[in-house]
């Protein structure tokens, strides 16, 4: 199945159309406590169905992501004795469409959804593509299921409120999908500053829907990610250990703040390894570093930084750590496999790149 | 896909082919307390893979098919680092393949495993058709995912210690799948006495394997359950119901059991609705009731079985209850709906048949 994508700004006209081509079932919104709040006024005057339909609110924040939340979720749904043919529209970030997702792929062993991402990064990342799943045992998405959307409805309007670092924070996947794709598409997102107060939403819909086509084609060649979309995962393994490290001892940073940092250290890598130029590592650098400052390390964080990339589920074996790297922009190269040695080269020249002692 | 069946009372040298031809990867075996001690020493002789692999032993007995027991198992196989390429053999009961099938469909978002089934139930319904998943807020199998095994390996090796209810649990749903198939298939196992001591293994595997096929070819033709499978939950609305009720009021009875005794009641639903012949129906009433007794309800329990049935995942509406029907032997029609009225009638007769007060 493939996800139908909407790029629009009235967002309640292509829900209503949606549950009008579904047939118009009963309609339960899942929205997150700030969503709950902030969003789901605006789009109950703009569409009938949601203004009809029932909703579930749970707690914002990943790290409400969890077992409980699940469980909460899945009693809510047979509270409202929802059946395989209720529709569930996930209103918010990565949270709701990763927890209201994984819900609906599993309650009654599935019921259809609809994802309206209401930030950048579940725009260009979370709401497209299928994952779904909840962090358990202290490990992020240990457990979920490959399950994607009927639709996703895609616009800028809940953006302009947003905080700036959430911006940011989707940016960043923005960035990785253009070096996924090719040097115009990276000289374009470049380009464009996401920072207040020149953030101009209007101008970001074109680029959005461009990165979301290249994780789109992307997974559209490999669902279950045997083998292509690893190439998503650029940046991830680096940026969950930085993400997991600093819930852990800081405190927490964005998902996209440490992807970008991430994809700091794995240009270098794929520098060492396969000779990605420097110019555009710098490049990439210059424009992290401006807007996302830096993630703060020393050589004494190595270990459990590696420890953290150990447990990621795209290890085929404990012993080997996996990760897509890129020969040029636009040639990515995955099931690459680094030694520790190598991985600790790595961060110490992110740390000189980031102006680290 | 298509899960690959295999007949065989070779279990161990057919294990270790499957686990060879995956390449050798690390196994994982998940048994219930009852097959960790009386099967697992059986397999682990015969199968190298087994005596190599490391075992996560869940509790047996469907009370335990729950999310605790879920949550364990996936903290089991974290600590153990189980990575996605870990191959799942699954040991045991439905239980065991309800609840292990799940965990490894949601582990990392998605593990494979094997079914060694240890019933015959197992054998002929749960291990076969990726149905998975775990009973929550008192309702059966209400959160879960169509996720097939990669293989299942069938055999009767296991069977001749199993208490005899069990083999008589396993064997309702094999007149089920005959009823489904055609009138020489239900002569077959109308003739067969699946009871001890006159109880033949031997001659139970041809028999086991035709009613696989039925069921088989049913999944292969509709694997989430949108139209034909449906089929195959003939008997399972008004079975599941008296389970429940089991539950809640008696000592709970057995999974085929209550299958048996719904499938007496939804066969008088289909001779009221649809003219299934009333011979055939006494046959199978009769047959029931020499082996399997009579659950024994009132009509004072007509409410509360009435509630479990809308409760049921297949209905589309809190306000209709839907069910398989037979038109004759061979022909199921699905989506038909009942009403209280006629489903009061059908447990009067249901209580006529089984000469209860």
């Amino acid at each position: 199945m493939k996800e139908k994508l909407i790029f629009t700004n009235l967002v309640g006209e292509a829900v209503d159309t949606l549950v009008a081509e579904a047939g118009n079932p009963r309609v339960v919104v899942v929205a997150d406590t700030n969503t709950a709040q902030y969003v789901l006024p605006l789009l109950v005057n703009d569409s009938k169905a949601v203004a009809g339909a029932e909703v579930i609110t749970v707690k914002s924040g990943d790290s409400n992501k969890n077992l409980e939340a699940l469980s909460d979720l899945w009693k809510r749904l047979s509270d409202l004795e929802a059946t395989r043919s209720t529709l569930v529209v996930n209103l918010g970030g990565g949270l709701v469409s990763d927890l209201g997702g994984f819900a609906a792929a599993t309650y009654k062993r599935g019921m259809k959804c609809i994802n309206v991402p209401t930030t950048l990064l579940a725009a260009v990342d979370a709401s497209v593509g299928g994952k779904t799943g909840i962090n358990f045992g202290g490990v992020k998405n240990q457990i979920g299921a490959f399950s994607e959307p009927a639709a996703v409805v895609i616009s800028t309007i809940y953006f302009n409120t947003l905080p700036q670092q959430q911006i940011l924070s989707g940016y960043a996947e923005m960035i990785k999908h253009a070096l996924l794709e090719d040097s115009a598409t990276l000289g374009r997102i470049l380009g464009y500053s996401p920072v207040y107060p020149l953030f101009d939403s209007a101008a970001l819909l074109p680029l959005i829907e461009a990165s979301v086509g290249v994780k789109s084609r992307i997974v559209e060649q490999d669902a279950t990610e045997t083998g292509l979309r690893k190439a998503l995962n650029f940046g991830h393994t680096v940026g969950h250990a930085f993400e997991a490290f600093s819930y852990k001892h800081q405190s927490p940073v964005p998902h996209g703040y440490a992807v970008a940092w991430g994809m700091i250290a794995e240009l270098v890598l794929s520098h060492m390894q396969l000779g990605f130029p420097t110019e555009t590592l710098h490049q990439v650098a210059d424009y992290v570093l401006k807007n996302y400052g830096a993630f703060e390390i020393t050589c004494d964080d190595y270990p459990e930084l590696i420890k953290f990339m150990r447990q990621d589920k795209k290890n085929a074996s404990p012993d080997a750590i996996s990760f897509t790297l890129l020969e040029a922009v636009g040639q990515p190269k995955i099931d690459c496999t680094a030694d520790i040695k190598d991985i600790e080269a790595a961060l110490d020249i992110y740390r000189d790149l980031m102006h680290l002692a």
